[in-house]
């Protein structure tokens, strides 16, 4: 056993619920009521916006994002950051209450929390505290880690806790690291998969202009290991940028992914067009 | 690192949607309003021919056609061409407001991007900017491989935005490349990638006159890599097409398929008939 | 390149679709229009019978055939010989027409073209054509081979368009060659896959007089290669050749199979009976 | 080719379905005829006990089962053992003819037939007859072989249609032999399965007193290779018994296992009182 | 053939049951009688906690607890320890009696038994076991087997029949030990898989006092062969543990994970606030 651990320093932040619905258009086209529950269901949507929703302590994430998704996997996605894996319960709770709920059938979610990966510090960071001589899960090694993480949880709180991108188009997709015979992410040292990182990241800088990346960890929280939401004005760069990550040996070799969901941002104002059948059209 | 970029230069079209719907045969026949549901979807159907959907520029492409699906899949596939992932957005929306809808249930669809992948033009461009001496990812770099690349645009408009082949028949699989353990075609070099894209297409060249083809791009747009159309008057030609590309190296060690979806052309004016169990009575 | 091609010299017959419907008992049971709806139901299952589908050309084969299936699987198994996937679309459309449809819930289905792979024409022809100094997919090339497969065509029609065994018992089965690592059937020399067939068919020899087989090709057309029709009297000669076989190399190493669907002949005339609970009574 | 054929000597006995339904709670709390649908079933079930099924020859088994099943995969297992495919296929129809078919819906089902793999006679056998210089399947040699076989038979008649053990509880799973790569059953020579399926009968032997085995072959008649029944008093036994077996090369190496299904032996008069939230009250 | 059995001795305890249900939002809002169900509900649930069950002898362990999950997997989860699996039927079978188990629609079940595998104890005793000279398996070996785990059942008796730590939160996940190619957990001496386990919960005692874990067996029970409940106040533990597991040589290379279901603790008595949109207020 080496006096370097495997495991990168992480960061976490917000709590984070994807939700995808297909709506029930055949009930919908039958409702009566259309035109009352839309008040009532904006209105709660509405609430899920900044501000409204703890009553204790004032939370440092209060972000929901209605999407229009493109084909069968669904028709509307919310996308939620909070400040927990209980604010996030009381959403679905909350939205379980409106009698918009009734057309609305769940298909897909993901729970994970906003992480930071620390590659580059992990790596200075135990060799420092190494050379210092401490051992891995002492406590002073303990005491000094856990302050590297607060002075990174500080600097970094802007991306912990993110804004929703104001972006048109979303692609969100959760993904594996492989750990199959020579394909095995968790089996490699920590030098080689920080800089299998940093190739990686090289290609997303390239692409910084036109896509906005959020990375969430999921595993203990739900079917794969991290999630990926990936904001873009045209939905074109969404293919491209993956594409050309694939070609990179952190995804040839070692990234699964799973479904892919791609969605058109809708205003909660405009929730009732869309029923109506339009979309996107203030842009 | 060399100077040889791994990703193929690729020239992206018109957005496609494929959707498989089941027809809800039993509530259709207990259904007192037919006829007047067909007319209303009948005239939905025909607004999504060229030159109704667009009110702003004049898009490039607005193709849709319908098919008769054949199995347990599903009954119906309608395919779309447009200019946007936005505008099949719309469509979806718009064909979820008649009442033909009720009895449509989505089983499957199909998100992507109708690609070109200039392997032979990679090759070429990048070992002569590589001569040039100029580095991947410059501002020189840039502006040479932006060249190229609208060049070819221009070159393939045609194909990247193309017509729906008036064949009787459809097939369409998704697919992916294999990057598993020796059989990984992510990590191949380019040269060799562009030798074996080169021999599959030479056989789809010997089938030029029987079949046409339209692929396109989904990584980062739904859950396989590619989509593949082909259209032939005579699906046998479907079965010994891909029958012979599968002992082809790119096929043989590299491509992994999903399902596979045939159906024969419906023409708009004939679902009225269709609905009552006639199919290609014209043909 | 060899000038031996790798693709089996391959010929094709009917056109095939297997349909299997879960019955909806409990709808049934609770229906006071039975005895109608078998009246209807079994004339027009009649009219898939020989001779009276097609009003142009007289067509090769219409031969359809009703199994009562075991298992949650499904409950009733339509499995139709005709000469063109439009006709099979045909049937499913007019099946589609009646009330006994409402009943019938799909649950899978297969879509496959009958087909004889002639390795061992293939292997002979190849070389005397190579021995020849014809150039494969030359005019000259093209020209031979189509006049083998013409010859074969006309001495195999009736395997190629075969009617369907009178046995009590069917199994159907589709399935895949493996591509995987060193088992990779597409990779193997066209000598060394015609030595395999060879052994296997060795075997089905072995149990002609007890079971019947048909082969039909799937590529390009469903969701695994091949399907496997057997046909015997004594369904434990299923499972004892399958058992057999998958000792073969050709199975063992190189096979991948999908689900079994087993059934029992129900004649259209007992379709009444087999709702009320009786089957194979007159047998 | 060897003259020891790699297939093991295997003898056949009854036919075997399983049959999952979850039950309809919900309908079946709001049913007002519980008792006389109550009734009808049970008088149907006990239909199916011993010798009043088959009107023509005395079958030599006639047994079914019914089981309360843990969780979500069902809540009711029915178990039959009978003298052919047909039979089976006669008692679906027969229970589809009941009030209280309507409040099972079928989630899982098996079908196979008993059998048992001579390996110790199998190796001994061919042995001996290729000491005799007789060639494989020659007349000569097939006579050998079925002497053996029907002698067998005949000293296995009672485990080849054997009594359903009166065991508190069933476990019930299928499960396959392996094919992939270096693990592959069906590669080894005859000489090796035999010890691996020897001492894998070790193991269960040590277990005889508490735990009785069925195995059933499902070759060509359903998704999986075998299906095993174990019948305990203690369900505890279920997991040490698999749990020790797992290590063994038999099942280490060459093993791949389905879902498994545990249930609490419910005698027929006993369903009422199920339906009624009651178990086990008289045991 | 070793005197060293590779079946580490194993000790069971509490049989458990997870139920993961959907609750119907859309018929439960419709509902009239709401609060009189929830009273039935309450009642019921508050009779799964101690002393209620059992009218025979005294059970070692009545354990239940509700949680709210979070996504789309379900919404409501019932976790049970009880004395046998007949108990944990008992339970299912008393919830369909009552109202609220019509808005409960079953997504998910894992059946399981506690148990503690004694890998540093199997070590030493088989060891000593070798030396005296006992053959593995004679009645002097199983004796003092027995012996051995006798006197450790009685030691761990409270973690053989645990109760349900009182965290906020839980993580419940089935899992697998992987026997593929050289990531063959059945085929490593059991040496090493001991010092695999001891660096496997090394990990886990340095999170012990943010985290409760209860490991139970399921193979012969369930699809999977463990399911583990860890229970924590903070659930970004789940994340950081199970992180840090996965890096680790027992995870990295030998354990197959499938769903992870997340739920925050829900007291009986604020089941109707949940219906009603709230949860936690009391925390």
């Amino acid at each position: 056993m080496t006096d370097i651990s495997p495991v990168p320093l992480t960061i976490e932040g917000a709590s984070v619920l994807h939700q995808v619905f297909e709506f029930d258009w055949k009930a919908w086209r039958g409702s009566p009521d259309r035109h009352r529950i839309l008040e009532e269901a904006t209105a709660a949507l509405r609430e899920l916006e900044p501000g409204k929703q703890s009553e204790g302590d004032q939370p440092k994430t209060v972000q929901s994002a209605l999407y229009s998704v493109l084909g069968h996997k669904g028709d509307l996605m919310l996308v939620h950051f909070r400040d927990s894996v209980e604010d996030l319960n009381r959403i679905e709770l909350a939205l379980a209450q409106t009698a918009f709920h009734s057309f609305l059938r769940p298909k897909f979610s993901y729970l994970s929390i906003v992480e930071l990966s620390l590659y580059e510090s992990s790596r200075k960071t135990y060799a420092s505290l190494a050379e210092q001589g401490l051992e891995q899960h002492s406590p002073e090694w303990n005491a000094a880690i856990e302050k590297v993480l607060d002075r990174q949880r500080e600097a970094m709180a802007q991306r912990l806790f993110p804004s929703i991108p104001a972006a048109k188009h979303i692609c969100f997709y959760p993904m594996d690291r492989l750990r199959t015979g020579k394909q095995n992410w968790y089996a490699l040292p920590l030098d080689q998969r920080q800089q299998l990182m940093h190739d990686h990241g090289m290609i997303g800088r390239r692409y910084g202009d036109r896509v906005r990346q959020i990375i969430s960890g999921s595993i203990g929280l739900d079917d794969w290991e991290w999630g990926v939401d990936l904001f873009a004005d045209d939905p074109v760069v969404f293919k491209q940028l993956i594409y050309e990550m694939r070609f990179d040996e952190a995804s040839s070799l070692y990234a699964d992914f799973s479904s892919f969901y791609v969605g058109i941002r809708l205003p909660i104002d405009q929730l009732e067009a869309w029923t109506e059948g339009r979309i996107g059209d203030a842009s």
